[in-house]
């Protein structure tokens, strides 16, 4: 089968053996898959992966191992990370398979990912898709759950003030989750053109250079993936408050901890999130991720869709198989 | 009066002015204070602060600029901020004084201490102490609050595993004060005889050479005031555990912020917290800080007593006035 797979260099190739579906999984067409930083960052050594890239993607269940055949034919989803179903792990039996000791994750750790004509997960991973939601937007669900994450991990009370710095695809899609549950948010950013279409949703939007640096914000999204911006979201956050952590810098930089102390300032960590509620908000139409398409590849033309994805005006780039 | 100055340098004199109580405050008289490494870093630098130094005391009410006389004669201990009193600070409505943005603190910021024979402080920010409990355990009551801040911030269940690293004097008395509080804790540090403090009291130890470093700790506690303790802190956190945050470092030094979102870990700056838990802690006996004491100077060896404190095998050092 045509995949792209990483192995210290990117490389198309159409013929990579198709996956078979163990015990218990399903084997999956893709039709539509997208391109994220992360993916860009384990070409540049992230992670040690080797492999085939891409973990956000929207597929066809073509064959099921497993007595369970509900998906067969189905429109589908997966979950990035499967875990070892031991009935001894905790993270398991929580179905938080992205914390599991033992994972394996589409793309990234252990598992071949979804820039390929097929790719093999676990079931309980696979999420069947709304009729009314096209791929173009089923294909945003694993960064629409990561967004969403933010609000399994900390209860944003309804009269909290929260701020978003960073208008890239992270900072935009997790402005537009937020909003679309009804908070305060006000996204920041460099670019008006990419502020623009969260604004066009109903999202409060401001340009750095404009925005009043003071501590009032209840709950601060870092979405830049720059110490910078960490530094900026740190002068934002209320005595108390919480400054979330979204994006997974492989940069290092000094900084001083001091003021995390002093203003008691929960730092929070946040990376996946669970799929039901991200589709639930899929299918509410509340939400539309049209905008940040900035091209659809044929996989025949992945390397070039690499090299769009790393233009600074690129928002999403997606994968047609 | 007799007051330890920092002037660009440290300074004794005897001639300070005393205090004045205005409108809501009290005179005290100091009996006992204790030298904290805030105190060090202030000589410093840390802060800017100019004035009388010290944070830590207990003393007797002998002035009272109030209609409620019911603190004169007492023995109290002083919270370390007030705040503006404004009706509409949510802060001082919280009592939180300590994250008013119009805070005076104590020995710190726009407030001068109470190394010194005297000093002033609002009455709502004065506690009375338990007649049971001596002027050398008081003293300890500022630091034993800012170890139970960590419960007031994060709710830490029965079963869960605590870890503190750093065996000073913030390290033990925090391992002391959660172990008093039937939490499940182990204390880790580079000194045997330091160890041996907490371990008298039932508290786990173990020096840091023989600790297993695994992801296995629900909370951990930073209170080495070093970015590797940070790091060792960091490598100890359960996914989706906590990690807090307990010293104002002034250093910095390169990390990368990748771990935290990795595994969504949640780091909790914790400062200073409120006197009456900790007054309640110490009225029940069960935390003994006397081992802690490694030194009663008088006043006129204020200076000494400073070179005391920054030995490397010294804990607590007290003032007497």
């Amino acid at each position: 089968m045509k995949a792209l797979v990483f192995d210290n260099e990117l490389k198309l190739t159409d013929n990579y053996e198709k996956p078979v579906p163990k015990a218990g999984e399903a084997l999956v067409r893709v039709t539509l898959a997208g391109i994220c930083n992360t993916d860009y960052e384990i070409t540049k050594g992230y992670m040690g992966y080797v492999g085939i890239l891409g973990h956000e993607a929207v597929g066809v269940v073509e064959e099921v191992n497993s007595e369970d055949k509900s998906l067969l034919g189905k429109r589908v989803v997966p979950e990035i990370s499967y875990g070892c179903k031991d009935p001894a792990c905790t993270w398991c039996a929580k179905k938080l398979y992205r914390h599991c000791p033992n994972r394996h994750t589409l793309g990234i750790w252990r598992k071949d990912g979804v820039f390929a004509q097929y790719f093999t997960m676990p079931l309980e991973t696979l999420f069947e898709v709304p009729s009314n939601v096209p791929d173009t937007q089923a294909v945003f669900v694993e960064p629409l759950a990561a967004a969403l994450e933010i609000t399994e991990q900390h209860h944003i009370k309804p009269y909290e003030k929260v701020i978003v710095l960073g208008d890239g695809k992270l900072g935009l899609i997790t402005a537009l989750a937020l909003h679309a549950q009804n908070l305060d948010v006000m996204l920041v950013g460099k670019h008006q053109n990419k502020l623009d279409i969260a604004h066009a949703q109903g999202v409060k939007t401001t340009l750095l250079q404009d925005l009043k640096i003071e501590k009032i914000y209840d709950v601060v999204v870092e979405a830049t993936g720059s110490i910078s911006g960490f530094e900026t979201a740190l002068a934002l956050t209320k005595p108390r408050g919480t400054l979330v952590l979204k994006s997974t810098v492989a940069a290092s930089k000094e900084f001083n901890l001091a003021p995390i102390v002093i203003d008691e300032i929960t730092v929070l960590g946040s990376r996946c999130g669970q799929f039901p509620p991200a589709l639930r908000l899929l299918e509410s139409e509340k939400v539309d991720f049209s905008p940040l398409i900035s091209g659809i590849y044929s996989i025949d033309d992945a390397l070039e869709a690499f090299e769009k994805n790393k233009e600074k005006d690129t928002l999403k780039v997606l994968l047609k198989m």
